[in-house]
């Protein structure tokens, strides 16, 4: 347990003064709201004693100073659509809601690339650029709720990272405040830079536990004007498995290759009182989307793409418009419908080894009686598996079985030279488990990292890594 | 002025116990053969006082703690093709040269991967790449003679960075040893990760100043069938530099865009004894390289390349074989055969700022009293300015004429956004300008990193940041 001190009615008045008193929140309505965040297990839950707004990274800085004066913990937060417990205010203090950063500072046309303050809406920023016939690449299936800065903070993944890469790679540059309220620009508009540390990458993904991101420029693409979706129909995952690897070495260069097995399409489909072709007779679906800057360019590929799909155990192909995305982002509110503490495990392994891992699955479902749903980006080897609470077991229950379950899936994982997250981050709801699978001289060099830039370990204790321990505060 | 122990007769022994004898060398000659890289002003030369041939990772590792029992300073090196004296030993002690380990390990066709030894040449991995169908995709021009360890070291670019990215994008995984012995396994073979912080993009690009890379895992990509060269030719630079932004936005996805010019272009012609259209003419040559998988699509982005250079001020576009990278890639000697100090200037700007920057060369050009040519990845913003000592200035004196044009230059490049190195790093070359142009905030962040790493500063000091101060040793 880490050793942090209370919040003080002294800091209150502290932080009152460094911003407005209608920017510092201490009643306990909004306490409730933010001691959880896309976490629907209460046994997550805790409450911070303070949630801030800042409107600038100026003000941002003088939060973080008064942390490090009172030795409190800071927990930022933008959208709270994380699923790893990441904005959970684990040890209280002071939660750093930064969504009133919501502004696009500067969208270039001529050069594609957009400024973007850190609680900007995912959904705004691609509608903005796609207003100028440009892309922005970052897909989330949250994106009409998350911001960018968490995005960037958890290395968000999404629909398009086949072709795209994940949030980290549409990244430029990054404001951050550090730990110790100083502000860095890292990285830069540059296309390439091979001078000093990369330390934009470094912060993205680090879950806001090596500073505050406020500002973020992305690159934006050229938006292809040929899109299609193919669907390829399979009757066996293993079928299924094996085409994102050919697709890819084919050329045909897809912006996703998504996986949906027949669970979680009959699920969907019913929440959203939508009929799909093969969904009755058992089938499972593999969602492929190709962008074409030419019309005869993204014929072939559609030929090419459907003579390997047959070729490889596909029992039909059809193409699908756009709400065929609906249906694939609408699966985690299908989920929560069927039980809000769902679980979304987030493993991923290199594309050969999807098969060997999924087939584990059933003895994995068997052995702990739970009932899941699988969905996949496997063109990237990320499968959300969902563990569903059918049973209604009571929220400690509930943990206690996933505990066990991640106990012998993750090293599962790790043996096939997987990792336990693809998108999500490890927060504080893996924290354990990311500490036991990785081996300690990662863990030392990342302890290290932390212990120089956060000295006093205010900054989102608790997720990532346990300091507990590498830190003695009084 | 840091404080090292000098290499004891003692230390040498030790050193051929954990390896063998034949693997430490002492005699004068490997002495002097290792005072430099290709840096050729014997200002920067200085020598080692043992250099050590190791042939696996646990040597690697025995060699580091010994370094750190000692307090000797460790300067890790595989071809010795950096141009910014990242390998010279500026504080002796023990160079330690990663050439032996030069096996690809591992090349796997199916799932587009190689693992290759630190000290594999790079073309040596194209070549093998090829031979399978594949590509791999770091190409520096030093490529017949670079190995891939130093490639991931510095965030070498080169000249398929447009499509595929640097050197640091390549990178799966890395193989570390730690400046305190330990071996980190950095990364992993996954298309996406939110697991931990992003080491691998920390190590890469951070000049063997956090650790030695003893294996490189690297992406492999489908070779595209159709490939086609094309060189456009400018009478001005400016219709030249506002080319790349359109072709990008086009659509074209080019491989590269690169740039020369006629003082270029006439040096390396008379070195390769090669007649080139347009060159007599005074012309600019921008060459563009199109990989496709299909015939129709290479031929159809060809035309709308060949339009777009037209309605920009190209006055001729030729198709051009393999060899015109001959001409591009041969530059470097060329400039060698007419002085072995030359000095490459590397700095890179976002590709909007690219006239604003080259339009200042001929003040500085003035100014300074040098004779420049230019080549430069225009398609990233990456500018080779390469001052040529035609005086014959003494090595000192050219030495102060090269930092007096860089204190005039740089803060230029920065106030447009630049940075100072594209893909050749600081090393020991760029140190004061480096420390000078960055924010404070950024340089504490990054000694905070390196201290926390290295905590006896033994790995390449001297290089990158300069650590005297921020350690005491005895």
């Amino acid at each position: 347990m880490a050793h942090f001190n209370p919040v003080t009615p002294e800091l209150v008045e502290e932080l009152k003064r460094v911003m407005s008193p209608k920017q510092v929140k201490t009643d306990e309505d909004y306490l409730v709201a933010y001691q959880t965040d896309e976490e629907g297990n209460s046994h997550y839950f805790s409450k911070p004693e303070v949630v801030v707004f800042p409107e600038s990274t100026e003000q941002v800085v003088e939060i973080v100073k008064l942390a490090n004066k009172y030795l409190v913990p800071i927990t930022p937060r933008s959208a709270g659509s994380g699923v790893a417990c990441g904005a959970i205010p684990v040890y209280h203090g002071i939660v750093v809601e930064l969504e009133r950063m919501n502004k696009i500072l500067k969208l270039d046309p001529d050069n594609m690339y957009a400024v973007c303050q850190t609680g900007v809406i995912t959904g705004d920023l691609q509608r903005e650029a796609a207003r100028h016939g440009l892309l922005y690449a970052g897909d989330p299936s949250s994106a009409d709720s998350s911001q960018i800065g968490g995005n960037v903070a958890n290395n968000a993944g999404g629909n398009k990272a086949v072709k795209y890469g994940t949030t980290r790679h549409q990244v430029y540059s990054l404001k951050v405040v550090t730990p110790t309220g100083e502000v860095v620009e890292a990285g830069s508009r540059l296309k390439k830079s091979s001078t000093g540390l990369c330390l934009e990458q470094l912060y993205a993904g680090s879950e806001g536990t090596l500073g505050i991101i406020t500002e973020v420029t992305v690159k934006l693409y050229p938006q292809a004007p040929y899109v299609f979706n193919m669907v390829c129909v399979f009757k066996t995952d293993d079928e299924a498995f094996a085409l994102p690897n050919k697709i890819l070495k084919a050329g045909i260069d897809p912006t996703s290759i998504e996986f949906m097995d027949n669970e979680a399409l009959v699920m969907t489909c019913k929440f959203l009182d939508m009929k799909m072709p093969h969904v009755d007779e058992g089938c499972d679906y593999v969602i492929v989307t190709v962008e074409s800057f030419n019309e005869e360019e993204s014929d072939r590929k559609m030929e090419l793409l459907c003579d390997l799909a047959e070729n490889n155990g596909s029992i039909d192909e059809f193409e699908a418009d756009k709400r065929i995305w609906t249906l694939r982002k609408q699966f985690a509110e299908a989920a929560r419908d069927v039980d809000k503490m769902f679980q979304t495990e987030d493993f991923v392994v290199p594309l050969d080894k999807i098969p060997d891992i999924t087939k584990q699955i059933p003895e994995l479902r068997e052995k702990y009686g739970l009932y899941c749903v699988t969905v996949a980006h496997i063109g990237d080897g990320n499968i959300h598996v969902l563990p569903l609470n059918k049973e209604g077991l009571s929220p400690e229950e509930w943990f206690n079985k996933i505990k066990a379950f991640h106990r012998d899936l993750f090293p599962r994982v790790y043996a096939l030279g997987g990792k336990m997250s693809g998108e999500h981050g490890i927060g504080f709801k893996k924290l354990d488990e990311f500490a036991k699978c990785t081996p300690a001289p990662e863990l030392h060099v990342i302890k290290a990292i932390k212990k120089a830039l956060d000295p006093n370990n205010i900054m989102n204790p608790g997720k990532l890594v346990d300091m507990t321990g590498d830190f003695v505060q009084e």
